[in-house]
């Protein structure tokens, strides 16, 4: 199934090189003002040929709304959002059709369906991610209207380099805007370490090799009690949309990894009164919990990280095999990035955007106790 | 909602503290063995009271089968398990009911539900895991009976011991079997590892604190064509499954956050010819994609790892507030484990093998097509 | 899958000969007074034995609640609910294992599973059915506490004995209560014609035979906006609830198939000002749409009635063949219902309530706007 | 939601006065011949302006296929079908903005969502339709394909005209095929009925009224097997994708209500061996059950009636009253039809391939069993 969630639902559907790619939005709330600008924006945060560290795939990726709106407003019912294939090439995979490009899904679509795309990477194309991040930009309008709620993901990490960590805990601490992780190419608020990870892009560029890289994520004002507590904890949530973004190989909330190594009283998020509210309301006083316990937010921020690998087409020579088994030399033609991570920024927030605005409907459905 | 999966499916239901816990299984193919003792085993991997490094709590935790089988052959029909709880202390957690345990579910419940279960945890204490084990117990005898399938867990981290890097690589070639990993009380098949390991945990406990770990997960023999594209791709099932079992902080797949530093051209795999098979059969040279490609397993084994943060109850006394904001010390009751990952090895491999069956049954709706 | 309902969802489980039958009640709002008791009162209008005009099987079937309360209120999570099944004749179907009941589910179970439960009916018993009416009672129980709805359904047809339209007119607008429709065994608020069905049922009974049914449903105070507009139209939820009870053949919703002769100017529903109320309220001069205009409910009652066909268990000898295509002669054992729809009467009403609770929940997550 | 199915799955989407109208349909196995041709023969069937009949909104209605193909050829993934909307007229509506339509969906959606479509329906609009017939066209011709059945409905009824039971009982048997049915304008096979219903039509047409009727559907060649055996048995997900289609108030499945008059004796179906075959396989010597017995397909040809109510929208003049609640006289625009179960014929036929096709791929998912 193409579908993302239980009442604010996304469905994609195109390929790369089919007529377009685009989405139905089910679950959006009535009487919301929604024009195309509104979607437009975080598209062209996603779409190819920004930069000099980008494929050249030439798409202006402009959306239409095809229904479920009228008058710039919401009606409840299916938003149906479409943007054309402009830029198809298809001749640049005439000569791949009979060798799986490895660490690709030429091989596995071929063993699960019978038939793949002949050209473009058909579903498991980034192009694929227009629909999420289209649909996420809807659900993230809602969030920041209905609850104040801020999705700010930014890449902190590509190849060897990484934003310090005490730099790190001051940008999460920080009020930190979109507008500031845009000033770098890369999508790396500090800018020394922007400066680092443009020449490691440029550097695999060179190499015609790629390179992967990590992007974190912060959300704010997000209501205590979201989240299902056995299967559909937030964070598994959370993780499901993450790992099901091309090229993400892992996930980590709050503490993560490195929790692990930590004991019981130092991971602990002790409880206090926040003196900034005049009602009683507690805060922790760290965030190891990354804003989620028992899979339910407690209101903190949301604070996750996702590991994105290297992309598989590259431009140098790989030693594979064909179909049939033959060993062969593969020069992968396409145009593609060099590393995804810049671009990956604005579909980290949609997918995030998604999973929140349902899980809050859903709450809505169950208790009227949502403490905002 | 408790449930996991679309065909085959379960849903659990029990607090620690109320008459039991068990499941609801559907979608378990008709006319196969299964009595209580094919469940039992993996029950008594995950039950407490097996060492001197877990919960004291004294649970048998028999399993028995209300509905779906008929002389010991399943029915297609839901199958009901149940476990009664037995050694509930409520008492143990009076002294504890005004202050919400820090990264604990106390607070959480509370804000999202208006009520919580006055002891014990409820839903959120391991003792719901018990469902997904039994579930999962009758998932992977499937799996193995149909298609060979081994799911192989085991401790790969506690605190900060590890594993060796070159250890870890000759144990996932080899043959690794479950009666090797339970040969260390910690679950960890390197016995020199899993001495330090004992001395953590130990530490740990006299320390009345409680240490994280790491566990990794190997599953063998795994069809190719198994995984949805695009939302449902299986490592993003995976990660959810992962991230839903209580105390877990990350999920990595194949070479996971290490392998965001490396080049294209070193993470690719590489196909080649399997020269062990008679007929064309494509393999890949290295495994740096854990088995899955754009969500799609390609028949190489899957490859993945999951974080545990320490547990959350410790004896030792923790500078918190109560739910009305007031300062306190907490000294809490209850008895817990001071690392959570050897008893959490059955449940990673039930949740994983509940992937596994559902992808495999769906895959087997949609096409003819798999490739075993 | 013998799971219902998308928020407020039961699972049920449960063979007739086997430990017993139950569900999983998902999606009950948390804080609410809820005891055995509550549930009971539903299950003995559908339990055996009732009368001389219900089978002889004796079960007390006593409800327990196993999960999901404490102190008698709800806690949010999953709400399990047991039944034991205690008077079990195997022996009874010995004869019949190479026959299938003509009109029994014998043999498209055996054909769809390649196995089925040897005796008593398996899912296919009105055993299951108990789970359905233990759940509804809950969702009964929570739409009275928070709207007021009642849920009133009664016998209309047995047989050849239908209750008079003109009588069946007054009695939709009259205050009619449970009470009045258990005055007969039949369940026919009508008590001339409640005689007549009595008759009906002891003749087919004389002969070893059965008699079919109809059930008529009434839904007061049903808030308007409830229900999906497309495929999950409220009356479709209904049809999709009340042929999913064994026996159905048939639903109707408000003028049904008689509307079909009507022209539209009579069978338009035109609205009016409600005199009763302070505000501006419309309502309905009549009522042919049975409370739902194009798929969502418009504070009208909603009307429905419902087929059963006579059951297919009887003594009288039948003409059949056995699995192998051999013919011969069936004199059915087993202890059965010579017309199902006086015990059918609380399965309706459960049904109903499953069907209005999830949607008003739905509702709940989709929109403030719910005009109670 | 907009959606269908749980494998083979539709989600529709568009107002009558959008840019179009369409849908998404998912879980189309892979690899076979589609082209938009395959669908366009349906959406002929049910578009506007076929005859004096129907609508005078003059819509063209071809369908494209904007992804999920290659070459003609399904891929397996989602294919998007769109129908633009050319001939809207909304200044018809302009009167009616302040009046709800009697028995229409103005007042309810407005009460559910708290605004509505100004114009046209929005997506209570029989265009909605549109995407159902079009997806189940797709699952008609792979149901054809594989299984080779057959799906054909009819009208029986319009008004008080309608087709003699003894020759309805012939049709049945007969191999009738949709040509025969679409020799009259009013899609009733039965010349003699035909034309009186055809008057029937007509006069409501002169009186600027409108009038109902009833739809039969035939389905032939089904495995025994398909269907789920509790909560969607395979006669109630046809009743709930019957309701479902706007303007319906009815379902039976076989004998449907008449079959409440009956005695078990009468009513059973009686197993007999298929002289036919040449391996035993059993037949029923009657078809009360309408080819389904517990909820499971037996491999007899389904039978089902639908009811249809006269469209709400007539051009005579109506006494109702404004959302303010003025009384006020309507006389509404707008081009309706004055019978809707001519252009009804394909849309029951689309909504039962699409219940079959999922059955069976769920059915595919569950056993190795299906006898076809």
């Amino acid at each position: 199934m193409s579908t993302f969630g239980t009442i604010f639902q996304v469905t994609t559907f195109g390929e790369s090189h089919c007529a377009g790619v685009g989405c139905i939005v089910q679950g959006v709330p009535p009487r919301m003002k929604l024009n195309e600008s509104d979607i437009q924006a975080q598209l062209d945060r996603r779409k190819p040929g920004q930069s000099k560290l980008t494929t050249l795939r030439g798409e202006a990726d402009l959306v239409q709304i095809l229904s479920g709106t009228e008058a710039n407003t919401t009606l409840g019912t299916p938003i149906c959002l479409f943007v054309p294939n402009r830029d198809c090439k298809p001749e640049d995979y005439v000569s791949m059709l009979d060798i799986p490009r490895p660490s690709h899904a030429d091989y596995t679509y071929q063993k699960k369906y019978g038939i793949r795309a002949a050209s473009g990477g058909g579903r498991s194309s980034a192009r694929e991610t227009i629909g999420r991040v289209a649909a996420g930009a809807i659900a993230e309008k809602w969030l920041s209207e209905c609850y104040g709620i801020e999705i700010i993901a930014y890449v902190s990490g590509i190849g060897r380099i990484q934003i310090p960590p005490e730099t790190e805990s001051l940008l999460k601490e920080s009020a930190l805007k979109r507008t500031q992780i845009d000033q770098s190419l890369v999508r790396c608020p500090d800018q020394k370490t922007a400066e680092l990870m443009i020449h490691e892009v440029e550097a695999a560029l060179n190499d015609q090799d790629s390179v992967g890289g990590i992007i974190t994520c912060i959300c704010r004002n997000i209501p205590a009690g979201i989240g299902e507590p056995v299967f559909d904890k937030l964070e598994a949530m959370l993780a499901h949309a993450m790992l099901s973004i091309p090229a993400t190989k892992g996930f980590e909330i709050g503490s993560g990894f490195e929790g692990t190594k930590m004991r019981g009283s130092q991971h602990n998020d002790m409880f206090t009164n926040d003196a900034s509210s005049c009602n009683t309301k507690l805060t922790t006083k760290t965030n190891n919990s990354g804003g989620i316990q028992g899979g339910i937010s407690n209101g903190e921020p949301i604070l996750f990280r996702v590991a994105f690998k290297p992309p598989a087409t590259i431009g140098k020579t790989q030693m594979t095999c064909t179909f049939d088994g033959e060993p062969c030399l593969l020069n992968a033609k396409g145009r593609h990035d060099p590393c995804v991570v810049p671009r990956a920024v604005p579909i980290v927030e949609g997918m995030t955007a998604l999973v929140l605005a349902d899980q809050i409907l859903l709450q809505k459905a169950k208790t009227d106790n949502i403490s905002v």
